[in-house]
């Protein structure tokens, strides 16, 4: 049933923007979600992605530029002064999103959009949120909520949420407050179903509720949404006072992006970047990771070079070079990552030092069987049974030193507030790299 | 407002346990939800959690199972006869837990557990649920739903709502169906709220309803739900007919799964490892993908003997042969990284011919850069300007062939329907290990 955007759809969609054939375009878009009218937009260039948006009716066209990616939302925008931002595109918009695009706007437009809105309980509400820290739960928050006062009766309830309701496109959940706003708890829809009217609320609600405050961080908030089966959550301030809710929908994106960074990190990819950013963004966001290793690579040459005699000895050490310093990072990173992701699903309830312990044992094993493999295919290849120990030896002690540092790093890093998954990054290869390098060099030179 | 599990706590826990003080402990656990109470019994042995999960009523216990990790769940559910787990555990559970609940135990307890659930109706739907493949909306669904005939009036629907609402913990929607239970659409809460009672069904709901059949896999479901930002969506069967429901909340594991399994296979872990496996597991897990490496290693080994007479002659050529290998693992990561996550969003729009024209761009300019800095080093280092020449032309060549196999080789995984996140793990690296030396070698053979 969802919708699918085909090649020919496109190719008929184009043809209609270039003839100008408005109505033709209209008919196409006519009965897809916003969702689907964005990433059509998003295909195109700008400039007809523009035009393709002045085509839709004002009420439309909030819809469809909440979907868009931030640098396009930028684009469009570009185009319209901040009273008609005002006006026509914050019509129709939950604050959440409305308060998420005046952010991205430069400060005089910013300016000029908040004054210009005529609701001014809306220009209030937009003004606060504006005011929290990106990656808080105040910054994920929407106001847009129903609440019923403690000292009212089921059916004044219902007439009051009906009232509500009217700005209120989805009612997640009914709260209940004091005369000072200060939240006390919630009602379900189906208690509301299912009680008398002449009932007071007190009697009905629940009172146990589980808030967030304002400035809680976003990862913590989808921990305890994720945790506890949270559909929304209010949000309150210091003072218990209700300030608005966080629907699950925006948390997944908050875990969608935290799974994409990580992956970013441990690609060795500094920023956020996407398959269309252009030739600078990419080389931005690379070229760091590059150098790092560029880095390492030259400690380890300094390291071959340090051993240059024995290299021209015993030219064979060269051979397995590459097979000890990789497998040092092969090693360390599946050793960290263990330790990252018991890190972010907050599993890691055992101590560092049984970890460690644990670790060695893996280590231990994994590294024996390598060793032994390694050990009897370069004695197999003629190499002698002294050099195919050295080559053997010098794995499993890499194996071994990769294992208690891929573990202990993550963990030193999140103890110094760094996020871990850094350490699954390119960092840990290199560092092996040069660490295996080190012990195999250390080995040959004491056993042959 | 988040509980927190203090060692303290933790601590006054055990001590109850082993004191086999039931009073203490339940007044402990009085107040903490049944996510929390899981959590504790999970940091417990098996034994410790067997004993605290005994001190719950039956109701409590099957709050608390549904929050375990499935070996947890097996342990405990051990301690039970398939006709105590129909009668106790699965009375007010939802019937997608209940489901996964059965198709975890042995074959022969789970027709006991269904031939002794003394409601023949919820019998007959947990059968159903089974029989349904894993990873489909078939296996996520649940049976729980309010669903209102097209021919009914507000009023009635209320009434029956409040019927049907006995059974369902929260409404997330009103489905709207014919006379044989073909899905037409769906009714909101609000406007149920805001509709005289009087008004045909027919004549206010909503006809257009995204849904999803049995068959669906997880991963489009999820990707429905989030673009589309639904809460909840209906599954029907291939004839329309409505099966059940999928909440976010379930989507939201699917998601985190599919993270932590990318997460796994690009750090080489092959199964689903988690923090507390035991020696074995951990082993699977990591020795298949360390082999993997080996063998890469071994591959290296044989690219740099064929290439001894060449070392015996110039021994520097080892100092970089590792920086090679690494730089080249390094820029293929990158570049897979960024088309699996293309891969993964769908925002792959552009075909193979332009990604590649494009990669190809980025690599050049990152590979020239890095291919500078080395060779001013190793010239610096009095390598010589041919050798240096040689090093940074062959750190050139491997950057670009880097970032055409990375880019390419995710693309084609794709394309035969192999996990393309395959390629930003050890595979990726190996191969380019063994490619970048032979690079290496080729461009010294023909220069120096």
């Amino acid at each position: 049933m969802a919708f699918q955007i085909t090649p020919e759809y496109i190719k008929a969609l184009r043809q209609h923007l270039e003839d100008k054939n408005f109505s033709g375009l209209e008919s196409l878009l006519l009965d897809l979600h916003a969702a689907d009218v964005a990433e059509i937009a998003q295909s195109l260039d700008a400039e007809q992605a523009y035009a393709l948006m002045q085509t839709l009716g004002p009420e439309r066209f909030s819809d469809v530029i909440v979907y868009f990616d931030e640098e396009r939302r930028g684009e469009i925008l570009e185009n319209y002064t901040g009273k008609e931002i005002a006006q026509v595109v914050l019509d129709n918009m939950d604050t959440d999103d409305a308060a998420d695009l005046i952010s991205e706007l430069p400060e005089d437009k910013k300016r000029e959009v908040l004054s210009n809105l005529e609701d001014l309980d809306l220009a209030k509400d937009l003004a606060d949120l504006l005011t929290h820290a990106e990656g808080t739960a105040g910054a994920l928050m929407a106001t847009e909520l129903v609440k019923v006062n403690e000292n009212w009766t089921v059916l004044h309830c219902v007439r009051e949420m009906r009232r509500q309701a009217e700005d209120v496109e989805v009612v997640h959940a009914v709260y209940v407050v004091d005369d000072n706003d200060v939240l006390l708890g919630s009602l379900s829809l189906k208690k509301l179903l299912t009680t008398s009217t002449r009932t007071p609320i007190s009697e009905v609600f629940e009172r146990k509720v589980r808030s967030v405050t304002s400035t809680t961080e976003d990862q913590e908030v989808a921990r305890i949404m994720k945790k506890y089966d949270l559909f929304v959550i209010p949000v309150v301030d210091e003072l218990g006072r209700l300030l608005g809710r966080i629907t699950l929908d925006d948390v997944v994106d908050v875990i969608q992006e935290e799974a994409d960074s990580n992956y970013q990190l441990m690609s060795g990819l500094s920023d956020e970047v996407t398959n269309d950013d252009g030739l600078f963004d990419m080389t931005r966001a690379r070229l760091p990771w590059l150098l790092v290793g560029l880095l390492g690579g030259v400690l380890t040459s300094t390291v071959i070079a340090r051993n240059e005699s024995e290299l021209i000895l015993i030219p064979q050490i060269a051979f397995f070079m590459p097979l000890i310093a990789a497998m040092g990072g092969n090693v360390g990173v599946q050793s960290s990552a263990i330790v990252v992701q018991a890190i972010a699903n907050s599993t890691l309830q055992k101590n560092l030092w049984t970890r460690l312990r644990r670790e060695l044992g893996v280590g231990l094993f994994n590294g024996l069987i390598c060793a032994l493999v390694i050990l009897l295919y370069s004695w197999g290849m003629g190499h002698g049974l002294l050099f195919a120990t050295t080559v053997g030896g010098s794995l499993l002690a890499v194996i071994l030193f990769a294992s208690l540092f891929g573990t202990a790093i993550p963990w030193v890093l999140d103890h110094y507030g760094v996020d871990p998954a850094l350490a699954t990054g390119p960092f840990i290869t290199t560092t092996n790299d040069v660490l295996g390098l080190s012990i195999y060099f250390a080995i040959a030179n004491a056993l042959l």
